[in-house]
């Protein structure tokens, strides 16, 4: 039996504004949501899935709404039609970028940045599923979530100065060294050359490597496993992962006690013990 | 010939607590010493060696010793009877912490991080020989030794999602993360997985994968190796090795500056000059 | 057409002292400088080129330069006769440094640390072209250097332990974890152990393992690349790789989004985009 039952005051009243996801109307992009996995799939497979300013909006906007979700706990994302991603769309970003001034020009960099600010922000692991183009804005977006399934034939690229832009597009200079180290982060921002699947498996940029057709099933399977894990406490290591990028080995060690002693009080850790007791699998409930 | 040599004031007195540790009788896992190599072997094979709060507290506390040792100049780690360490007893830890209010849960975390703190401020490389289950709080000092030899057969599992609790245990999100790569220190910290000794190895965790049989010898052989080097200047690699941690790129530099001209007036760093000067191989004495 | 065209005020008088380099008449290594691609060469091939203390200062100083230069946009760092650099040489700096005072052992300490932090503060990208030897302050070179080409023969050695000193030596405590994981940096540092082209590629430390009689040719290549990209963009990426190092990924994020919009301003911004519609390839400048 546990110390803390939590009493029934309700979730959403406490966090201020918690709500369900699932039925979430997606504008941009198709949205799905089963046992707790959110599915985004960029889908405008005739060009390769690019971004636009309303579909930036829309992912930033909707990773903010998940920080406070009560009904989603893993995220999978992916594209339709054999791309992940191409990227900021020529005609429709690039274009008319080149009409703005310099306070635009920031609100746009900060618009793409808070996407990732928002997905490293979420309690939820996010998995990219990567086959054919990841390229410039899409290999950010699949370098700032947590895992990274892809296939063999994939080509992920940093491309940013083959467009005459700096390799430090929405955290890239800090977040990729950490991913594949300093001297592989440096190449593939400076050249913004295009890295195939195995090479990406190899570097630590993928997790794993799997054939087209298994990508999207493996990707679902990854993340009901998460979902269906102690969802509280995963959603602290991701929290733990950001948290301490710059802190001193001592300060991390001080904030991990605080942490853990936190999840210690938590129901799941009393259902995975009472689990091992009975020798049975135990039942997460997040809580 | 140097230009400072050691007067004959009793080092002992200088730190305040020097001492040695050769002579030291280990209640809660086996301590020999033997030329400056101690060697811990966590010894309850029949349970796969795992932890318990009194070992948890004699492993701290001898590492914070190890801090003035004169006597001790490397450190193996490693497991009786073919397993490195289960991690903390299910019986013997996770039960009694269901029993606890939140001061002592902190208390609890804050012991077991203290463990890693004082392995990363002991001058002493630590090497973690590892063989069969290396799980929980076991993986976790794994990472917080400095090298890390295993063997194929080994089973490496940041476990802590399987019992309920956070992947930030000990520092584990600060220091797995630039082990192995942010994106697979996610995985491992996330699904809990069990790692191979050669997928430990490709992901940067192991320095080297070697024979079951040969573990112990190979540790011992690169712990001597270790010892017999400018042992004083090693110490100094260890710490800047931490204090470096969350320092800019031009911090670091300064620092190490004042480090390398701090090593510059030791004897060893004559020693080796004049070796050198004589064709002959140096003899160390870390000072 | 762009927003802003640079008027024509001389910019050698808007940074103070922006020069040319091409014609830089070097004195301790060989200069060649060609299309925008300046290559240095350790020429003393006869020792393995060593390093001296007139070597190190020129180093020092002809990478202070680099920052303000107009008409270099990549370097090159190699060695004659098959070698790269064999570090500090033992009569030409270890010896002297053993009849040094404190205050003259950290001026010497803090001179090799400004080498490193001049070649990571100027924009261009520098890439080692390593073949043979490559130890000690040799190693640290190929290390400060953005990009690394190696030939399977070659050894790389942070030796320092070796002649009695530390490993933290002009930041490698620092950078080269970052580069190859934590785990193998302290293996590298605490046991000054050789290693092969194949393994430093694996680690990371390498981009790229190429022929011996390809490896020149193939670092010119790769600058000329780089050099006729967009050079000021590719200035910035090299600086935020520089200046994330210690910030919060948040920070980083903020960062980057002023260093991107400012890049939206530049002429190779709008080249890149004109040539895309007009489906030609841009003619970066860097401006």
């Amino acid at each position: 039996m546990s110390k803390h039952t939590s009493t029934h005051i309700d979730p959403a009243l406490v966090a201020g504004n918690r709500r369900t996801m699932a039925g979430y109307a997606a504008q941009h992009f198709a949205w799905t949501c089963d046992k707790g996995v959110a599915t985004i799939t960029l889908n405008r497979p005739e060009r390769k899935n690019p971004l636009t300013f309303e579909s930036y909006a829309e992912l930033r906007d909707v990773f903010a709404q998940l920080r406070y979700a009560t009904d989603v706990h893993a995220v999978v994302l992916q594209g339709a039609g054999g791309n992940f991603c191409s990227g900021g769309d020529v005609h429709e970003i690039i274009g008319p970028l080149m009409q703005l001034a310099m306070p635009e020009l920031l609100m746009f960099t900060r618009m793409t940045g808070d996407l990732v600010k928002n997905m490293r922000a979420c309690p939820q692991p996010v998995i990219a599923a990567i086959d054919g183009i990841c390229a410039g804005a899409g290999a950010i977006m699949a370098m700032a979530s947590d895992l990274r399934l892809g296939t063999a034939r994939s080509k992920t690229a940093f491309l940013f100065n083959r467009v005459g832009l700096a390799g430090c597009d929405m955290g890239a200079c800090a977040m990729l060294p950490r991913i594949i180290g300093q001297g592989r982060a440096s190449e593939w921002l400076l050249t913004g050359r295009s890295i195939g699947g195995d090479e990406a498996e190899r570097s630590g940029f993928f997790n794993r490597v799997v054939l087209p057709e298994a990508l999207s099933e493996q990707a679902q399977i990854l993340a009901a496993e998460l979902a269906s894990g102690p969802t509280f406490a995963n959603g602290l290591t991701k929290t733990m992962l950001h948290q301490e990028w710059s802190m001193s080995v001592d300060q991390a060690i001080e904030a991990e006690a605080q942490t853990q002693a936190l999840c210690m009080m938590t129901e799941d850790f009393n259902r995975a013990y009472e689990a091992f007791v009975a020798k049975q699998k135990p039942v997460f409930q997040g809580n």
